[in-house]
């Protein structure tokens, strides 16, 4: 059963029951890590974490669900870009409900769903004041796990999709880790904008499985890292097309393979490095093959363009092709507030292939 | 004394003397290659080459002198991008001077001294008949190994610091394998323009003098290959500010220690790859600090825009800069035709410091 159906009818009891109550409470519950390290063991409960007085621009948020990402396990573990002063509460994303305003806010009433405007907010926390304009509006009518996985992944995918090469309908992009968050949403959305995808995985005991679920979700190609450093890929790009773009977040040898598939002028953006290993690129591909290799941080972009008319398109974008049932969120696994270890730890398990998420509502 | 004091009273006097009867020869001599292999053992003096008829937009050209450039090397090897069907007359450079025009032909005269606007013609020949849009008019009142050695490495410099990053007065561009010909001309026409650049060579025994001669040229700082991957670097791009531009021509470790100096959102643009050694980049130098690695061709760029306006506004302004003193081509060592194979064995020896021409009348 979907955690939105769950959630809902308790939501919405409670948010008729108690907006104005719950915006004077001065303190809340969060997760909190005083220092750096594994999460499991840095990261605590505070069950009376002080929570800012509303000013007149101000919203209270009450958090419904966040996902443990990549980047909140990495920033925790201290080798993120960015790191917060500490302590710190984690989390990047998520969806909340609005249960107060202040007096000028005009942009959000009580009751509105919304998500983050800007990065790194740290949002692992009952209730959360902050102006207005960090967070923004999304429609309601979307499964609450998709909203509150919304604003890193797929935007993510959406902008290595738009950003970079100009694709007309038929064209072919290749990615590697094609399972991932991000990996999900590039199928969906170049299926939705009718580019093909050749989605590059790691073989494992239930690959057709994996593979099946990537193709109802509209993959063209579904291959292992094997397949794609072999001979065969000739035969399966002839089908295609050559791509003229390549999303790689492994790099390493697989970036390697990928990059050899791309047409001559193709770019590969590099958005993670799972393996932990860097990207090689022969000098005769950058010169006579033309390749341009970039990466993409995310967090950047929005940061840069937090709320811009982009930001909004996008996010409505998103929103209708996730109401139409064109883009789904990954599969989720749902922890009560208190397990939160659980969650931390299965995010970090590999082959789990559920997005692990955090009931912030106890 | 320079080749063109030498080789212009001589020249004109053959230019008036011969022009008509030049034109109607069948036959010049030429350096042909029937199998790629090394260089010196597989080119051979032709002293019958069929010269084709000249038709009605044809022009015959008298070449000078041309150069022996790592292209032309690389062709006769057979380890470059493009193959000519053999047997081939290399050289894809040099400057030559019409002595014959067809009847059709309206943008040359005969005296014009030309240079090729397309690349890999065969120019290592005494004449060569062509259509007039093959070529490109030059002024004469700049040195004859400036003109012969125009068409490729200046050309290169000046698209790479033109076409993939805006640079203001005052910016700053670092390259390695600073003293190569394409080297030489980014630090005279960065010069020229309010560019810093960063000089990387290897160290050598006459470092000094290297380095003084690249200072002179208007470099703003030299340095070794050791010194640019040591911490001392940190100090010198504090006083230069970082570059948002590098250049690399030798791969491997070099171009990794390059990388490492570059501003956030930098750009590293391939011109070649001296070390045989790929270009290693770290995901995280993508992402976060948005690196970009690219490649340029300029034979590409010239078969693309062969005589567009684009191509001529830049060899007249690369003229322009070579009448008035500011951009001269590297130290040149001639050998006569028939000691091709010199010219072509000094190419290739390392640490030489001079460019190698080939007198084409003997």
């Amino acid at each position: 059963m979907k955690l939105s159906t769950l959630c809902r009818p308790f939501f919405f009891a409670r948010r008729y029951l108690s907006s104005s109550a719950t915006c004077r409470t001065s303190s809340c519950k969060a997760l909190v890590y005083h220092k750096l390290g594994q999460p499991e063991e840095v990261v605590q409960l505070d069950g009376n974490h002080p929570l800012r007085e509303m000013g007149a621009d101000d919203i209270t948020v009450d958090m419904m669900v966040c996902p443990v990402n990549p980047s909140d396990i990495n920033q925790i573990q201290g080798v993120y870009a960015l790191r917060p002063p500490l302590p710190a509460v984690p989390g990047g994303e998520g969806m909340g409900v609005v249960s107060a305003i202040g007096s000028h806010v005009t942009s959000l009433q009580t009751g509105d769903w919304v998500i983050p405007a800007v990065p790194s907010l740290g949002l692992w926390r009952t209730q959360v004041v902050e102006n207005e304009k960090i967070f923004m509006k999304v429609r309601s009518d979307i499964a609450m796990e998709t909203a509150a996985t919304l604003s890193v992944n797929p935007t993510t995918a959406y902008r290595m999709l738009r950003d970079y090469v100009h694709l007309e309908r038929g064209c072919c992009v290749i990615q590697n880790g094609a399972n991932s968050g991000v990996g999900e949403a590039v199928i969906q959305l170049a299926a939705a904008w009718g580019f093909k995808t050749i989605n590059i995985i790691r073989d494992r005991p239930n690959f057709d499985e994996v593979k099946n679920y990537l193709m109802e979700l509209g993959a063209t190609e579904v291959v292992t890292e094997e397949f794609c450093g072999s001979h065969k890929m000739t035969s399966l790009i002839e089908s295609t097309g050559k791509p003229l773009l390549g999303l790689n977040t492994v790099g390493g040898k697989s970036a390697t393979n990928l990059m050899k598939q791309l047409a001559n002028s193709g770019t590969m953006v590099t958005y993670g490095g799972m393996s932990k290993k860097p990207v090689t690129v022969g000098t005769g591909s950058l010169i006579f093959k033309d390749l341009r290799i970039v990466g993409h941080w995310n967090s950047q972009w929005v940061t840069k363009n937090s709320k811009s008319e982009d930001h909004h398109t996008m996010i409505d974008e998103l929103c209708a092709l996730a109401a139409q049932g064109s883009l789904k969120a990954k599969h989720c696994l749902t922890h009560p507030l208190n397990e939160y270890r659980t969650a931390l730890c299965k995010s970090m398990t590999p082959f789990v292939g559920t997005k692990q998420l955090i009931n912030m509502q106890p």
